[in-house]
């Protein structure tokens, strides 16, 4: 019989054992995790906070039980302390004391941990990370009452979900963060533009300040969150600085790590023969970089996760790779993105143009159309696209950015994205779509 | 000085006079047009007459005023009577008397007209179509109060449309087709979801039947429309069936119409050599068909009136053809199409597999996450996708399309589709967008 172990229970592990156990349901698939859950929606943590999800058990997509009702040995708590590759063994810890595990085939999954500044006070019980059901809990228990003050640390996807959370919840909001704008992975016009519709909305958006540290009380709990510039009271601290990939089982076995840090893989994600990896805690190719990044997203860990699964089970899936389209929203301001930013494209050697577009989201004359506004960079010599970027009111703004990274994903010209078939009535989109009225203005912007 | 006169002062004919004055500022640019509008969103109109749109001129995108301060000589209730190709002019009809007016190059823009049906009745004054600002305003000035009978003939577009306008307007709506489900251009298992959306919507569908006259009271007023099989009793009748695009100019002046019935040009909207054709008036070609059809849509014709523009003001420009995307709601229900449906992809001689998959809209967890259903058809042998149906709560649900639309434009596989890197996050979307979960089965369905 063939054993196959998945390391984490979560979106990549789950989606591979799912697979491998559909397509060989005689092979022992174990599924192993040190936590207490199974395939829970992390991504939905924020909206937990907010109180829109009222039980937690919702964010779970699959239950233990329900794993192994399909025939997955789901092991938790069982942490795995070290992995001898040339033995083809787990050192596995459990409540109960340690053991060594066997495999035949290996899918590490294990994941990102936040990443945490090096400052004192993140100790403190109202400072918290949103990255697992039992820390948001905790978060969810102590949640201070209407008008108390939120301070957010990062103003990335987490950090502006939880500062839309936290104005849910009737508090009094800042984000703070050491970048010039919110949202990093925007160019800095568009970043502004989140930062105005932010400010708009009542949060209170500290831009280019370090955080220096976070002071506790004598009651141990964080009372300010202090930046090299300013000192910001709190009745609750998130930090959100990101999450880096979990490596060091990777790392300590000798396997390979890839140069943004996550482990290393092919295309099929297999790391060494017998070995495969998927999810946040690897390294994926970027396809308009043309090296491998960390992008830790539950879309691409099932992605990857399936891909692992079919190959683990003896078939043949290939993951493309990324190219690095996310999407968010702060209250009724929703941001998206895709390809190379224009910064990004000029840093990777690119020579673009960009063109910025502010449309209605839908026909003009229709009631409450909204606004949106897109922005397109594309290469100078041939008009490719290499990159869109999206704020605009209501997700239909948004999800538009889905258009243009099918368009980047299949090297289209902005002149092919222009004439391309896209629907239209009045409820949906003006005539012209704005992805397309950013690309004809693209072209008249360079002579075409 | 160069003249060039266009035909038609709506989508086709408006793009692309502003496009040559702007390219082209010395040259005489004069638009005809037998009314008394320019530049009307035609696609607006079912939603003035539901009362959304509380002033027509709202539906005017740019006034003959505005056009004549781009420098575009507007002349309106100027009806061309004939044209002379061999001599370069045109019989003109104005109030004032007729006259003959040389061009060097002509645009006929001429549009289309509604397709109505071989009954009496249709003088009555309670009797509309929706197709012109006089016409639609006679419709909104007599409009029947809350609780009036309104039949609506046709299932199509602009029919699904009307209904969710006579519903707004509060009256009990009956919608009459001779299909044997609304939305032909959709499968009969996507027609039968929209037809259950229509019911649960409170709107009758009467499905099967083909109309044989509207019986007229003796006070001059439809009074009933009578199908073969029944009678339904009306104060106001809708007759949207369509529409045919206007070629007897073209046909009178010996000009090739294309085998759909519009008028045929090549790739830059060439008829023949100084005379142009854009709009609902011409013969498109459908890139997965293969040949050309007539699919009088706004979009279409503000694309094809931009390409003829550039090319009647020296340049080079091609429209690429269409693929079929269309988009419309009928209350809360959304309705999207790309591409061949399965019967027309059979129709049509490829070998296709299709699938259907019900998913929510954004993630099941978050509050009010809706539903929607998406059809996918590939091909057998390589899984290229051919067609996309989408019947589902909200905009952002139908306006998935496009991702579907610009996938089938670059000929990707069900497998590319599935691996593209779509935007996620638990507002916008479940993990594995909507469009990639049919993509997934449609794998698995043919053993992916």
């Amino acid at each position: 019989m063939t054993r196959v172990v998945v390391i984490g229970a979560d979106a990549a592990g789950a989606s591979a054992a799912a697979g491998i156990k559909r397509t060989a349901p005689e092979w022992d698939v174990i599924m192993l995790d040190r936590g207490t859950y199974t395939s829970y929606a992390a991504c939905g943590l924020p909206y937990w906070a907010a109180g829109q999800i009222p039980d937690k058990s919702q964010l779970v997509a699959r239950s233990p039980e329900q794993h192994r009702a399909n025939g997955i040995d789901v092991r938790l708590q069982h942490e795995v302390t070290g992995i001898d590759v040339a033995a083809g063994t787990l050192d596995v810890r459990q409540p109960e004391g340690e053991h060594v595990l066997g495999y035949d085939a290996l899918l590490i999954a294990t994941g990102a941990g936040p990443a945490l500044p090096p400052v004192d006070g993140l100790e403190a019980p109202n400072v918290h990370a949103i990255h697992t059901i039992p820390g948001v809990q905790s978060l969810v228990e102590s949640m201070p009452g209407s008008g108390a003050k939120a301070v957010v640390v990062g103003a990335g996807f987490i950090g502006l979900e939880m500062a839309e959370a936290f104005v849910d919840r009737g508090l009094d909001v800042t984000v703070v963060d050491l970048a010039d704008h919110p949202m990093v992975s925007l160019d800095t016009d568009m970043g502004q533009l989140v930062a105005e519709q932010m400010a708009a909305q009542g949060i209170t958006g500290i831009f280019g300040q370090a955080l220096t540290r976070i002071v506790v009380g004598p009651d141990g709990l964080a009372e300010s969150v202090e930046t090299d510039s300013a000192s910001f009271p709190c009745d609750v601290v998130v930090v959100a600085l990101g999450v880096k990939p979990q490596v060091d089982l990777a790392v300590a076995a000798g396997l390979p790590i890839g140069h943004s840090g996550g482990i290393a893989t092919d295309d099929h994600q297999q790391v060494v023969p017998g070995i495969y990896a998927a999810g946040d805690c690897v390294d994926t190719y970027h396809r308009l970089l043309g090296h491998t990044v960390v992008m830790p997203l539950g879309t691409h860990a099932n992605k990857q996760g399936r891909v692992a699964g079919i190959n683990i089970a003896g078939g043949d899936a290939r993951f493309p790779g990324i190219i690095g389209t996310a999407i968010t929203k702060v209250g009724r301001t929703c941001i998206a993105r895709t390809g190379l930013s224009q910064k990004q494209s000029e840093a990777s050697g690119f020579e673009t143009t960009s063109v910025t577009s502010t449309t209605p989201v839908i026909a003009h004359y229709m009631p409450d159309p909204g606004r949106m506004t897109v922005k397109l960079t594309a290469t100078v010599d041939n008009g490719r696209l290499l990159g869109a970027q999206i704020v605009g009111d209501r997700p239909l703004a948004a999800k538009r950015i889905d258009t243009a990274a099918t368009a980047i994903w299949n090297s289209m010209t902005a002149e092919d994205l222009l004439n391309m078939d896209l629907s239209y009535a009045p409820p949906f989109s003006p005539v012209w779509d704005p992805v397309q009225i950013a690309a004809r203005r693209l072209l008249s912007s360079s002579g075409g």
